[in-house]
């Protein structure tokens, strides 16, 4: 039974619907959106991602009789239920924004259209997914965005919330700009490349820190990139100026240094000056520990020679905002439009489409969501990726998705490209359709 | 190949190290402990959890076929390395806090004791592990200081980081006193109790708000727990009264309603006197959306009438502060011990052990960290639990953690139970005999 597919990894609720849907024959067809309601705090944009694994959870989705049987002895249900789940498929159809594509609030991410039971049964993995994966690749595409032509390689699985958000953080970060990540099962699994240096444990456990860097040298010929912050950054620098020659004389060539802690701009310059009066111009420096945005836009700016980063904990966890307020709303029941009107919750009802406007410089310049049919000038953000439970493609390769996310982030407009909140935010408009609409449905339930 | 099992869910660099630890014959005893260096922000305590899931993990620990031929074929490592770990077991011991235990910034939370490879190996994912169900364990118990004799039921899977998070957030909440979780898989994997209501979409795919409460009373009589802010709180608590009778009649009990909008405090007064009014006086009341410790504090302080609360995306992110300063730190290596002097970051070094004191009315008075052997009066917190890579008893049941957490809770001393830092922390003093041995391995190293 595995856990990352199990339809288990769901909230009750959710079968307790279907329970009732089942009872009262409600499988006529439903249309969900997933949507994020607003940009969270320092956000300008969001990148969408996690659709490969939204649709994979989708076109895999049944119960293990184990989980059949533990519905049936649970006693929460009704006779007969867990034999009809033993029977459900995913049979419906998904409009989705490309993985990569940018975005905003209010913006449909992915919809599903298929009978009730199955679109409500996926809510909470689908969700799950597309939250986690479009959280971690906005915040990446940050630092992306602050540190041009720098390498970033995300470092974060120890402090991800558990193994798959450690896997899912290193393939958002991926598909945002990174170089990589230090994630072995990344690599093994997703084809991303895979980065490491050395442990400061390593250097603890020789005696000599020199003789620690002779070993590492020696077993890792191929990669020698030198952790030299475990007592004394600077004498540690001495240390490598010295032990080059001998290295070198033997072909193993210094290939770098990793500095993890201290301040890292003044210790940047003064490293990179022993480095190159010791002959080791051609070393690389390379920057860990804390880092996030901000502080790699700080270091840039102060023109520091970094010539790369490890992100972690601030990536991984996108720390200084943590969740997206992502949801996924019905938004059309049998061939009517819906609408919730919760304080501060209410949703725009239907099938919708998003169409994005561009300037002459080929700058994003406006959004208009309207409902599917209205057609708008401008770019259709939403394609049919599902039909009858079955991808319309092979999943797209990460190359094609780096390539698009690398063309949104040049498309945007210097205003969203900044750390902080913009002054003013992108315009997304509500077409006059969408309102009609919205008005529609509230007449009608008002006449009730 | 199980992701969550996979001794791939590692850092790149831990195998480097272990193909030059290989290389150089260093495989003797290492001693590493994971502790957390500083509180997080407005937190005055931790509470350790995932315990059971580390030690599952290094019991189980083994390199799949698969994962072989894809460290052989990737060309990082020496020829024969792949082999040398597929041989790989772990065969070491542990000493661990029980999970539910209180802890502070620099106390182990585990220690391994291993051959260096085995216990290099590890670091990932046993931090991964324990650094994220502590971290949820920690912030719910601060909602179950906050809500005494309330239910409080975990809501947070679609918005968790992955599924595994998702799943063992549940657990970590659970252990800290939370009565359960919405999370299905959490029941059927861990026997945790799983709670549910209804959701907005089935009263959207209904023309008729009373139909839809209606019918899932007629599906699902056992828990009937009404949603009722889809339109207008206070109309459908009307509703509901309505039903209430002929429902009765048919001997199905409405358990209770459930606000997720709105401003709480006013609507739950208002919907309380509409149930009482109506003959529902029996029917509790239990409220969800953006719930956190801080709000339930102040409902709380208001007397609202609210029996439970959901709590989702703030817990299973621990939104306010969503990671630990967590580490795993070799100490001694070789019979000697062993300490990382990087600026910001110093260890302190040897095996620990942590002794705890308490006042007369058996609360916390303060702890002192020592060197493992240095007797002190009180109780010592670290306890063996796993020796040759076995576990030393079966997984304890969660309710005897739950019940050492609440045991925990109860000897806080007031000043630690706020939701705010404490104007004075907890103290925890270094035993001479570890500052001691700090200065040794400083001299010792400047001597070299």
């Amino acid at each position: 039974m595995n856990l990352l597919a199990s339809p288990l990894m769901t909230d009750l609720y959710q079968l307790t619907m279907l329970d009732a849907y089942h009872a009262h024959g409600m499988d006529e067809t439903a249309v969900f959106e997933l949507f994020v309601r607003t940009l969270p705090p320092q956000r300008n944009f969001m990148m969408a991602a996690g659709l490969a694994q939204a649709l994979e959870f989708l076109e895999q989705l049944r119960f293990a009789p184990e989980e059949l049987e533990w519905i049936e002895a649970s006693g929460k249900f009704s006779r007969g239920f867990a034999a009809h789940l033993g029977r459900l498929r995913f049979t419906g159809e998904v409009h989705a924004l490309p993985e990569g594509t940018i975005f905003f609030a209010n913006e449909p991410v992915l919809r599903v259209t298929a009978p009730l039971p199955e679109a409500q049964l996926v809510e909470t993995r689908l969700i799950n997914l597309v939250h986690f994966e479009t959280l971690v690749a906005t915040k990446a595409a940050r630092s992306v965005l602050a540190a041009p032509g720098k390498l970033l390689v995300d470092f974060g699985l120890r402090r991800a919330h558990g193994a798959e958000a450690g896997l899912l953080a290193a393939r958002a970060a991926y598909i945002a700009g990174y170089s990589g990540t230090a994630t072995v099962a990344a690599g093994s699994r997703m084809g991303i490349p895979v980065f490491g240096t050395m442990a400061h444990s390593f250097v603890e456990a020789h005696d000599d820190e020199s003789a620690a860097f002779r070993r590492f040298a020696e077993a890792c010929p191929q990669n020698v990139v030198l952790l030299i912050d475990t007592y004394d950054t600077e004498a540690a620098a001495h240390k490598v100026v010295e032990l080059a020659p001998d290295l070198t004389r033997r072909g193993i060539q210094v290939k770098g240094v990793r500095l993890d802690s201290g301040d890292l701009a003044a210790l940047s310059r003064s490293v990179r000056r022993i480095l190159d009066q010791g002959g080791l111009a051609g070393a690389t420096l390379f920057a860990s520990g804390n880092i996030d945005e901000y502080r790699i836009r700080d270091l840039v700016a102060a023109g520091v020679p970094i010539d790369g980063f490890g992100v972690g904990t601030s990536l991984v966890t996108s720390s200084d905002a943590p969740y997206l307020d992502a949801v996924y709303k019905l938004q059309e029941y049998a061939g009517k439009p819906r609408r919730k009107r919760s304080t501060g919750k209410a949703t725009w009802p239907g099938r919708k489409q998003v169409y994005r406007r561009y300037d002459r410089a080929g700058r994003l310049e406006n959004d208009v969501i309207t409902v599917e049919g209205d057609t708008q000038p401008g770019e259709a953000l939403l394609v049919p990726v599902m039909r009858n439970g079955r991808r319309l493609a092979a999943p797209e390769g990460l190359a094609a998705i780096r390539e698009r996310a690398a063309g949104q982030l040049v498309k945007l407009p210097d205003s969203l490209r900044a750390l902080e909140s913009a002054a003013s935010p992108y315009r997304v408009e509500i077409a006059p359709a969408l309102r009609e609409l919205a008005g529609q449905v509230d007449r009608a339930e008002r006449g009730r």
